[in-house]
């Protein structure tokens, strides 16, 4: 299947970066959060190979952030998730599943601790910037929720630490998995996160302000000649590969914290009080009917899944696949899908209706790496 | 400036009708509502011309609906909005602006009023489900707020009605602008509105049921082969000519509907209590300090508006250029911006910075057409 043309307006909005994404020869787009996501630059193919054996700038200026500042911030980002925030320090980020009062996922954002009354909600594909000024209104808190200009740049691949460390000093190197510290650049101190959508390692830096965009991605691609870097963007097969979900793709309203496989971020059942507790304790109890699974596809190489692919065991409906892709590196089509609970046991042999025909396909014990 | 090329995946929905739209060679979409919007079959040009003199069938399914049902949903619709919806009768469709509680425009739909107890409102670009899922939670009103199963297909041209009067029947001739009907096609009735994103007269078929999308389309297509119908979209230039606004190009969160010359849809100065009452009020005691106006761009056809232009008059910021098209009709560039009150008079000669260079432009007494 070829790819579309994207009709451009000010509606899908440029980035800080997207002058250098350009300059860099960017060939595909995604739009995320009403925002453009450079997906492809030299293959699919060499970008994933790339992105494993060196470091990659990525503009993932598309994580729009939602900031929560007063009195009741606190209160307030204890609402939105079913994770506890209760013992979380300044300094920490927290993968944050967000339910409605349904327990159904509006979104799977990170969320920064700033400060006791300052949050960062760096957020998926969906406005929820929207249910949250909304749920302050309704419940009239005493917070300022609001969009501000900030964009991160990931940086990622096994070369990270070494490209980050010429650029922001050796500190990068002690900073923990899901911690960020304040790091100068120019004059100017950085949220530095070590975190970022690969399993490849690196981090992502939140850039606060527009104008200073431009200068670190070009101290950063200066300072990375002879590490190899290159411009990339999140890969599809090595987040499949890795079992890293996506709002939107793996995951919608329809489906609950639980069935996403996301229950160990979910302290409803202790004292965590949040929109949707009623709704996550019932899936407690009675267990999540269907649930994520990593699947091996046999066959050549699937099309891109826009649509969910029916999946049955002896005709019978048993679940479907979200996300698909070829895995360069273990020769078959690594998937994503939500599998019915009689089918999801590892090794259980399932049949996926690809737009191409009917493929044999397993269910995985975990992710592929 | 050429197209980029859009990578695919389920997060970028495809619509009931996607199928046919490929079919009838479809060369460009947009992205709106995190789903396909079609934008280009022959050329931007040909579709105009055709808009103007035939008659189009365009897959707007990415104008979501976002359903209001239940006791307190009558006290919701009038929270979301300064429209008075006191006097609105069951039939009626509104243009409502929705607006946060600074008065910041969140959203710009047209309301359906289905039933005392029942509302569909059909959305621009942003996820207004969640304010509206958010406020309502806040206020735990007696309320079921969700994306119901409608995807709406436009008819639009001067050809509309003898079309839509072959598939619908001759009672469509009588439906008045913005109201609807529920008229019969293969046993199921629909919602069938004269509106659209058009100054070419037509109508919007509210197709619920995704299952009931392509034998509608098939029913058009060929009803109206003599017709000359064809598979069309909302064209940039003809809007820009008419001086329709779209939400998240010519307004956004930032502005307030005063500024979008939207004052006349705001019965906040009467007896409307609405979310953001209070600031609008400030407003209309201030008058706004921009508004959008109709612009004509001198020279060759400028890029499309893809970040604001800046617009000035003797180096003094005097406001920016948000939408801008080349008219084939009127053989200039159509355009509207957010133009400061110092210089918002009609024939005032302003300069606008667009990405190919200094233009000058002037402000109209009104839209194009």
């Amino acid at each position: 299947m070829s790819m579309p043309l994207l009709s451009r307006s000010r509606r899908v909005r440029p980035t800080p970066f997207s002058k250098r994404v350009d300059a860099a020869g960017v060939k595909a787009y995604s739009v995320y959060n009403h925002m453009l996501l450079p997906t492809v630059f030299e293959s699919a193919e060499a970008d994933y190979h790339h992105l494993k054996r060196h470091v990659q700038v990525w503009d993932v200026s598309c994580e729009r952030q939602v900031e929560l500042a007063g009195a009741d911030a606190a209160r307030l980002v204890q609402m939105l998730t079913p994770r506890d925030f209760s013992k979380v320090a300044v300094g920490q980020c927290l993968y944050t599943p967000m339910v409605d009062e349904t327990g159904g996922m509006l979104n799977d954002p990170v969320t920064l601790k700033l400060d006791e009354d300052r949050y960062w909600v760096s957020i998926a594909d969906s406005d929820l910037l929207f249910w949250v000024k909304g749920l302050a209104q309704g419940m009239a808190l005493d917070v300022a929720v609001f969009e501000p200009d900030v964009s991160p740049l990931a940086v990622q691949g096994p070369r990270s630490d070494d490209l980050m460390a010429r650029v922001f000093g050796e500190a990068v190197r002690g900073i923990r998995f899901f911690r960020y510290e304040l790091l100068p650049f120019q004059g100017h101190d950085f949220v530095v996160a070590r975190s970022g959508y690969s399993k490849q390692g690196g981090f992502e830096i939140y850039v606060d302000g527009t104008e200073r965009g431009e200068p670190l991605w070009d101290a950063l691609m200066s300072a990375g000649e002879d590490l190899d870097v290159r411009a990339g963007g999140p890969s599809a097969t090595e987040r499949i590969e890795a079992g890293l979900l996506s709002y939107g793709n793996d995951m919608t309203l329809d489906n609950t914290p639980h069935e996403c496989g996301l229950g160990r971020f979910c302290q409803t059942a202790d004292a965590v009080d949040c929109v949707g507790r009623d709704a996550l304790l019932t899936v407690i109890a009675e267990g999540p009917q269907r649930q994520i699974r990593s699947l091996a596809i046999e066959g050549e190489a699937v099309p891109p899944c826009i649509e969910p692919w029916p999946v049955t065991v002896n005709g019978e409906h048993a679940g479907q696949v979200t996300s698909a892709a070829w895995s360069f590196d273990f020769e078959c089509n690594a998937a994503l899908g939500m599998i019915e609970h009689e089918y999801w046991e590892p090794g259980t042999q399932i049949m996926v209706d690809a737009p191409d025909g009917q493929r044999v396909a397993k269910v995985m014990a975990g992710a592929f790496i």
